[in-house]
């Protein structure tokens, strides 16, 4: 593995494909090929909020809008592998698009399941491309709890739950995240990362994605710090960093946020490690502060993030005003979806800031 | 120029800076930097309308998910260039939010001009990136004489409009298309090409893109047919070809594919004479006949299109019916702009297939 090897490769994840549990023939099989996004070099952020170097990683532009393509993608290949006729998932709604995507392109069936109310764009993102989506009464929590029972049920037999009993494979696709930041550095690991938290699934796999590249020798063994972004409306990690703790108490999600609405997260414990042993640290911020920070990434990048996105560039505000987060270190904070399906967020600016007639005299009377 | 040379480039469109009106060292100014989106092989949709080999070009994974962030790209370093304060535009909603965006990154002010009745995500994207969006009360026709008036206008100096003043340069970013294209499927035209037609400016400069190649011995010269691909409720175009005619009449749009209702197309008499010397041909599709064109792609191929992408994939599957399109030739389609900006044409599957408690038997009582 030398990085003119992978530098000669497919430009999605497949670039990768060896340090991957996919076949090595995956670039030919029916998959989404996600991946390979725009680390976008924010300079006007930078300024405004005094940081020296700082990049967006903005997954916005995988093929269905959010990081969760690069997961299914791997787990796709898993359900072939094993035979599963049907690719399922518990979701919070980025995830049930990129299944059901997945799966047509696939040629499997899906079943997939969500709290029944979650944003109307990402219901109709996960409708189009058939198979069944199911809204469950209840929080995310509930509509997990609900996919384990179904795995051990004859009912779930064949089924692929890419986020439960495919998760060891699924997991493995966020090591991308690392893999491409890396490179688009120009084979060279960030100083500080700023990453949401769902599960913490995604920031585990970051930081290994991370010592993988230096374990390979594609980069220097140089230190990084990790920062964790949750919503305080569902904000369990965040809670038990501040506190000193290394267990994460459960709690019930309140929040815009509603792709990080996991109020049990299972890698919680494992986020409060890498946070600690990096040197980084767990934030959160409220529903407001995402918001304006929706706002403000978007008018200084022209990114339009969705509530996630805005959690983790209102949780790099907070780090640097309080002194959490070094501004003259070079820094990487992500975007994990589009705006365009948590329009709610924004619905205070869905309308023109005027409507005239079209006619000069009109338009000076603005 | 060589392949070699364009292939180190970075993995968007000033890969082929040279081919375009932008400064030598366009990569490393504030810019959005869009394309290298994917071409898709899509051999389920394929297998499915009976065509041996076709591929979606998918810029639903531009910065602002649409082909609009190519113009734009080359309007905002012609604005830069001519000492423009404002950059502005007439638009049917893709180009608002890709203007305000690039705008926001160049640290330009922007004010934009609508149809007032636009899509509510179109209305907000265009908003979040900060400027000015102004509803026009009448069509998108009567916005563009507007704007040409504001131009005339010492309200309107200094003003950059990418399609109006600068729309020599703005055009230019299309030829991006038939160059990645071109690239992506190995250095080779591709026998036939399906274009959606708004003003018409996006399928000449693909036309001219295929030639610029051909002509710097990039790709060798062979036949490529042009098909335009029009909404029925604005098909001035298709209109004047089916009646053999080299003049457009103007049109009064009506049309779900609001992105591309221009009644009035400037560039509608060079599209005729491309799809006639080219052995193509210009189609339209009706509004429900796009709304199904946007579930087969989806559920084939995983890819969630606007109604313009509906328009293309339904003229597609009509001129493949009626034998107009080689199904044994080599295929590409366009897919311009990401669903998510056009829910209404989904409203129907704006929901769960059912909705139940967390429980087993709920579920086997579905």
């Amino acid at each position: 593995m030398t990085r003119s090897h992978i530098e000669s490769g497919p430009t999605n994840i497949w670039r990768y494909q060896a340090l991957l549990p996919v076949p090595v023939d995956v670039a030919a099989k029916q998959n989404m090929n996600p991946g390979w996004t725009k680390l976008v070099k924010a300079g006007n952020l930078g300024r405004t909020l005094g940081i020296k170097s700082l990049h967006i990683k903005d997954d916005s532009g995988n093929p269905t809008h959010s990081f969760k393509d690069r997961v299914v993608a791997i787990a796709v290949e898993a359900a072939r592998n094993f035979g599963f006729h049907t690719l399922s998932c518990s979701s919070t709604g980025n995830l049930a698009g990129a299944v059901t995507a997945a799966a047509a392109r696939a040629g499997l069936d899906a079943c997939v399941f969500i709290p029944a109310d979650l944003e109307q764009a990402k219901i109709a993102m996960a409708r189009v491309f058939g198979g069944r989506l199911i809204g469950i009464e209840g929080t995310y929590d509930e509509v997990n709890r609900f996919c384990s029972e179904l795995i051990g049920d004859p009912l779930g037999d064949k089924w692929g739950f890419v986020n439960v009993n495919l998760r060891p494979y699924y997991a493995e696709g966020s090591k991308t995240l690392a893999y491409e930041i890396a490179e688009q550095l120009g084979w060279r690991l960030p100083e500080q990362i700023v990453i949401p938290i769902a599960s913490g699934s995604q920031l585990t796999k970051i930081d290994k994605g991370f010592k993988e590249l230096v374990a390979l020798g594609l980069v220097e063994d140089t230190p990084y710090k990790v920062f964790g972004a949750q919503a305080l409306g569902c904000s369990p990690v965040s809670a038990a960093y501040k506190a000193g703790h290394d267990v994460v108490q459960p709690v019930k999600p309140d929040t815009i946020a509603k792709s990080l609405a996991i109020g049990n997260p299972a890698d919680g414990p494992y986020v409060l490690d890498i946070a600690r042993r990096t040197g980084g640290a767990v934030e959160d911020v409220t529903d407001a502060e995402i918001v304006a920070a929706i706002k403000l990434l978007a008018s200084t990048e022209g990114i339009f993030a969705e509530t996630a996105g805005g959690v983790t560039v209102g949780v790099l505000k907070k780090l640097v005003e309080n002194g959490t987060l070094d501004p003259e270190a070079e820094t990487v904070v992500l975007n994990t979806g589009v705006g365009l399906k948590t329009l709610d967020a924004v619905s205070s600016i869905a309308e023109p800031t005027a409507v005239i007639r079209p006619s000069l005299d009109a338009f000076r009377a603005i």
